[in-house]
């Protein structure tokens, strides 16, 4: 059999013929392809939306500050088009505001999904400063999407392990650092938005970080997993109660670790466990390690302190702060690192944190950012966490 | 620590709270959240977009006749609302055309993508025919998202490889599905719009389909990976390209298999071996087992039969084709299976190819079903061939 190389417009008129339900977008796609986001050398980016009917389009994205957007112009067609930048290389999520009904570029199919709040379309712009976020030729750790038995939560539930290059090809046992997402999301987050196994390979590959083992769970403790994968099992969470309640915590001791440890080739004890995670997964990664100073050698708390939830209607029980410090410093883990961008909502609540930690001469390594609460800084958190760990 | 269990409207503020860069589509969802999609218990569903300066929305999914749509009503706040159905049990994909821009649903986080054709808001309707699309509780099998080498097509390219219920904790060994997608899809294609993982689980739990495992490929060979998470891995493929060249077929039996067969516990020869795809995967199919009549014993050819594609500019070399069933025939598979819908736009090409296996005196299973070129169609027969396969 003989290929007859196609063109580009043969190669559409090929999508058409094999799918039945194409969808009105390729109406436009199918004469003349829009294409949107145009990434030009000098990281300019032109964004590109066909809305005749439209009075006004907005494009919104998160360089951006918070809910901040910038207008488009409409071309004769009803084609709208903005130039911005030039932008610093990085994941960004954008989409348009069309007469301000959110829209995803429909020229652009690669979408991440925030937790419960919302879907986004994907601009990449290469280059110095986000090449950890490629992925690149060469030797790749797997992802496993795991279900698990949690007797403590009385759920079967989902997390993701990503065994590193190698893994399947040896007999070696591996460190385990344990990665959790943050408020309102669930365990597709570090896969996704977090782009935790391209960060992990290129780290490993480039011999910047050990092989490791990475272990993503789902921090709703009332949750089975993601709630869009899930109509049936448990999914009451919309994010937020795993916050103060120690079931999550909990578990993680109870029934995570110990299914790591016996499923997959695993170095075990303290030295060999590392856990951090970033504000929802902060807090768990204080609690969990002030409830049991003995489990990990590496800790990292991401944008999260000692802070005062009661304006979110949690009362945390901190009358024991104290002994837990003075329990945890006795334990003397290898690497207690705190990051916290600038401008983070969060960033008195680590005032408060580094003051306690200061006045008990507990040590720690202190990160202070750019940014605030963001999966740009939690990227970097990780980026320079995991290098730390298992030397 | 206590969790003062909080109330929807506290939860929304949490949500708000902890993450920066909310996106637009909250400010609606703060006050009085939208809900949508809404089933009723007659399986009557509400869709629901707040778009006060639009001047005509409708509603598009895959239920409907091709390129569709059904007008909504505008409500005084500019909430534009229909109701449709009843809806059989399916999981259907669907988006709204605000002034004829396709939208997803803001009040609907579950989304899939269909290749490179578009992205769609997920509708599920749950009930009797629909159950297999269900994570139900109970045991399941992992998903793994796997590189590998490809020295074929000089490429380190991804798969899914499902293991069954069980495979971690026993030292069992397995027989292995190869399970192909279409054109302008990848190997996301299965584990998302297919829903093979829990289709699998809940064959596998009801004792309807032996354990096994499932090897789900990306069949365009250019391609390393989904071009959606491949920005610097070749992609060049916008689909299609996989459709007469051979070299997928080439590197399904000298990449791939072997790849299994040495990294995990599987049931190696012929009677242990299943090959089905649907559409371009189909062909991928016919073309692997007639190269290779001594591989699979179970062999299913979904939605494809023995098609003119020289309107595509593809030309197949046919010369042959007698030669290959008679030695395709005489390997005597145990299944060989057809399957195609009444309303397929290639059903002329599967009659086209039972006369000649028919002239041929090649046995072989025929279904025909109702519907077209559809998901539908391709989870159904997933859910009818796995069940006759290692018996």
């Amino acid at each position: 059999m003989k290929l007859v190389r196609n063109t580009p417009a043969l190669r559409v008129t090929l999508l058409l013929a094999f799918t039945l339900t194409v969808g009105f977008a390729f109406a436009q796609f199918q004469r003349n392809p829009i294409i949107s986001p145009e990434i030009d050398q000098d990281n300019k980016v032109t964004f590109r939306i066909l809305a005749p009917k439209a009075d006004e389009v907005r494009l919104t994205g998160n360089w951006m500050p918070f809910m901040q957007s910038e207008p488009m112009m409409k071309g004769d067609t009803g084609l709208w088009t903005v130039t911005i930048g030039p932008l610093a290389p990085e994941l960004y999520g954008y989409s348009f505001l069309v007469d301000g009904v959110n829209t995803l570029d429909p020229s652009n199919k690669s979408i991440w999904r925030d937790g419960a709040f919302r879907v986004e379309s994907i601009l990449f712009v290469r280059g110095a400063g986000a090449e950890l976020y490629e992925p690149m030729t060469g030797p790749k750790g797997t992802l496993h999407k795991v279900w698990y038995a949690s007797p403590t939560l009385d759920l079967t539930r989902r997390m993701y392990v990503y065994t590193p290059p190698g893994y399947e090809d040896s007999k070696e046992s591996y460190p385990v650092l344990y990665l959790l997402h943050g408020g309102g999301g669930d365990e597709d987050a570090w896969t996704t938005l977090g782009v935790a196994p391209t960060i992990m390979d290129n780290l490993i590959n480039a011999g910047k970080a050990k092989p490791m083992i990475v272990v993503m769970t789902n921090g709703n403790p009332d949750q089975a997993a993601a709630f869009t994968d899930s109509p049936v099992l448990p999914n009451p969470s919309q994010g937020g109660v795993g916050m103060a309640n120690m079931k999550f915590e909990q578990s993680l001791v109870k029934d995570v670790i110990p299914y790591i440890e016996s499923h997959y080739r695993v170095k075990t004890g303290k030295t060999n466990r590392a856990l951090t995670g970033l504000s929802m997964g902060g807090l768990q990664t204080q609690n969990t390690t002030f409830m049991h100073p003995e489990l990990f050698d590496y800790i990292g708390v991401m944008s999260m302190g000692f802070a005062d939830l009661s304006r979110f209607g949690i009362k945390t029980d901190d009358s024991q702060r104290a002994e837990q410090i003075a329990a945890l410093k006795t334990a003397h883990p290898k690497v207690y690192w705190i990051a916290i961008g600038k401008d983070d909502f969060l960033y008195e609540s680590v005032v408060t944190m580094r003051k306690a930690l200061d006045e008990a001469g507990f040590p720690y390594t202190y990160r202070e950012s750019t940014g605030g609460h963001t999966w740009t800084n939690w990227r970097i958190y990780l980026s320079e966490f995991a290098p730390m760990l298992f030397k």
